[in-house]
């Protein structure tokens, strides 16, 4: 397979509109809101998702415009390989967040612990299901040696 | 934005060479081997992955052809929306997979939990990192009410 094309469900809003304020991760975004605008033909794959309190947004990053194998993480002082980090220049533009939902109305979702910038399109939605994606063991390479209060501040990145 | 065009990264390779044989979760495909062979060019970006036990891929389902809005999982018998499922037959036929890595090679990652059909075009790598991604408390809607104990042998779809 050579080239797959994809087309956006919908687009993401919120209250990111500059690329270096965006939070980086949801766990530094509590409380910043969001909204997710399904386009009206996909509407009906909404339904059931109300049950469920945290999604997964796939999306494109279609502000980021280069290619990095190795990339500095913003947590982090020494060059990754890119495939360690979320960073978003990555081959394959596509960006994955665990955000919370807190209400649908009709085919607008509302969310909070959005660390996506403003306008971005969305790709997909899935439900977190805490029997497949909550990882009770695992080991997670150099994020271990973070400090996590100082990750806090520059993870939220507000100035 | 109208379209969107990827290219894989490399190529999935399992046990699973039946769609109708392949477990649906990787939860449900433990002992189910594979790797991941990554393209030459990419193989830099995997500097620093070997110290994360679970990897995230992005994958196509390249073999799924339909889309449909209201989809009944394996899991269940009812109709559900496809975004509360984590069926194939999506807009964006875009797969997602929590996996175990226990060996890296060059460009060969070696892959326990695979839940994912041999020759499946890999689109990225994410690590799985315990601070974000691991939710502590949450809701899983219509998948709370699953019997484990029957999810199990569906879900292994061993015949």
């Amino acid at each position: 397979m050579e080239k797959i094309l994809l087309k956006p469900i919908g687009v993401i809003r919120s209250e990111n509109t500059d690329p270096l304020e965006t939070p980086i991760q949801p766990i530094y975004a509590e409380g910043v809101k969001g909204y997710a605008e399904i386009f009206p033909q996909f509407r009906e794959g909404l339904k059931d998702l109300e049950g469920f309190s945290h999604l997964y947004l796939i999306y494109y990053f279609h502000e980021e415009s280069s290619v990095k194998l190795m990339v500095k993480p913003f947590l982090d002082e020494i060059e990754r390989g890119v495939f360690s980090t979320r960073a978003p220049c990555r081959p394959n533009k596509i960006g994955l967040s665990v955000v919370k939902l807190y209400k649908i109305e009709g085919n607008i979702l509302y969310l909070d612990n959005v660390d996506i910038l403003d306008g971005t399109p969305l790709l997909d939605i899935k439900p977190y299901i805490s029997r497949f994606d909550k990882i009770e063991k695992c080991r997670s390479g150099w994020q271990e040696n973070i400090d996590e209060k100082k990750a806090k501040i520059i993870g939220r990145r507000k100035k």
